[in-house]
């Protein structure tokens, strides 16, 4: 039997598909897990459940209690699958779980818990805040714009601040794993929709300046139309400081892969890009830079149904958790 | 440890809630337990998951499931959840994880294993047919009803004769269970939309007239508006052997015991009256019967959107289960 007191304990902060590429390469691996997600999504049918049902957004946690699981593949199958017709078209079946439970039992921390042990996770999937959190935007042409959804849909420039309608406490699970951690990473995934939102609870930015773990981010692989245009690593890592305050990175994870060129074609149709590594532009930074080539020789199906319908390219799980591992 | 290999083996035929009570205290005694279950349901959230998603009706299938779960409360009553807001209002939750499994393996069995599994269910449960049935009624004025649902909702007199409109075959593991029981109960519920249906499935009549197993038939406690109006104990075997043939029951379970009058009136309101006994009509039949009081002393809550909406009266499940064991 491994023995669990030792393993490392690692934190994966973020929501959404790069969260699920990155703690599905951790979870092979002997470490003591924990993902901490975001409160803050309000599109599909997590944003018809919230409003319909007013329970806490289950689209994310669904996805990373997935990527933890160790229960048969037609199980992970069941919670991701989306129905397709009547009026339970576009519900995904993982949120009716977490929405249903959240009913039952009166507490969405409940609700992730008993999915948890369904699905056999490896770890623990903890939501940043137990409260709801509304996402706001405030663009360079001073425009505001209310709901995560609203901004995922971008056509209004470039984003100046990411915040919250009301303030949102962070939960006490997620400062406790965040305190106790030797790791936590900053996953890859949308900058202001799926990361961000989680440094905007109150309590996570002191957890994070207090903790004694190492803090790894993941820059992303493309840019993000209407989120992250023309971002090259240097931008991502600078706007993610903003939030962060100054000397708070330990590791930045840069890929210097280059995808095909039919491969790229079909992100420049949606007017993404590479993100280029900007490795110069690092030189006497207090932070590591690990750069290598991690992306994934995996093609994801295109799914319109579903976030992932833009990740066609994903980080590489295995090659990205051995860079970490070999860096705690 | 039980030795399970000597326990008996005791199949339940039914579907709704006199099954459930009926498997509930089974459940608690070392007998090796099968429900067999109608296919015929095409009401409520069970009729819309029909339509809109082509699966097999799931609702009676979930009743069972959690009869026999041995699962932590919370996950029961997960099952039974009913969303109540917006376009899932009417759902049940254990619908819509049976019809996603199907729709995931394409296989309603696997569903209903996988459910069970989930649920950690003692025995087996098991669709009496993996074909879909549509059941008809012909009443004695000669109208014609189509769906279950119809027959359900009472108005047209008497029936004469319920019949399905295609064929459908009865499943390998329905007819299988009964060939190899030590006691089949014809479980207690609806007569003409829970129990009848399952003889409908082609084979099962066959099945119970080659099987060495004993069959019981446990007489509904109260009449119900629209199927057996002014039925006594008489009435409800007489009808049964109509569509099992002669000479197929072996014992025969009636209650004896008398709702208070408060409960009765109720049941007046909706035009539902005490089954008599009859037992001085049975007097010379080959069967034995079993008589006593099997009137439950909870009474069960009032849930208007569910089935179990009339049923405030139900038997004793675990005198029903010492009637049974003593019998065998």
């Amino acid at each position: 039997m491994e023995n669990i007191q030792n393993n490392k304990k690692i934190v994966v902060i973020g929501g959404g598909t790069g969260t699920y590429t990155v703690l599905s390469g951790l979870k092979n691996h002997p470490v003591d897990l924990s993902a901490i997600v975001t409160m803050a999504d309000d599109g599909g049918s997590t944003g018809v459940l919230r409003h319909e049902l007013g329970v806490l957004p289950p689209g994310d946690v669904r996805q990373c209690l997935v990527a933890l699981s160790e229960a048969p593949e037609v199980l992970r199958d069941l919670f991701l699958y989306r129905f397709e017709h009547g009026a339970l078209a576009g519900h995904n079946f993982g949120n009716l779980f977490l929405s249903a439970m959240e009913k039952v039992t009166g507490h969405f921390e409940d609700a992730v818990l008993t999915a948890g042990k369904v699905l056999n996770i490896k770890g623990r999937v903890i939501p940043v805040s137990t409260e709801p959190m509304v996402l706001m935007a405030e663009y360079d042409n001073g425009k505001i714009v209310h709901g995560e959804h609203s901004i995922d849909a971008g056509g209004n420039g470039k984003i100046r601040k990411i915040f919250l309608e009301h303030e949102a406490r962070a939960s006490f699970a997620a400062v406790n794993a965040i305190m106790e951690a030797d790791l936590v990473i900053l996953s890859a995934g949308d900058l202001y929709t799926s990361l961000i939102p989680n440094l905007l609870a109150t309590g996570i930015i002191e957890a994070l300046r207090r903790t004694p773990a190492k803090v790894a981010y993941i820059v992303n692989l493309m840019t993000k139309r209407g989120e992250t245009d023309g971002f090259g690593a240097y931008d991502f890592v600078t706007e993610l400081e903003k939030y962060l305050g100054p000397n708070m990175i330990d590791i930045v994870c840069i890929n210097t892969g280059i995808p095909t060129p039919e491969m790229q074609a079909l992100y420049i149709e949606e007017d993404e890009r590479v993100v280029s590594p900007d490795l110069e532009k690092f030189a006497g930074k207090r932070f590591k830079v690990v750069s290598g080539d991690f992306v994934s020789q995996i093609i994801f199906e295109k799914n319109s149904t579903d976030k992932l319908k833009r990740s066609l390219l994903r980080h590489d799980s295995e090659k990205l958790a051995k860079a970490f591992l070999d860096n705690i």
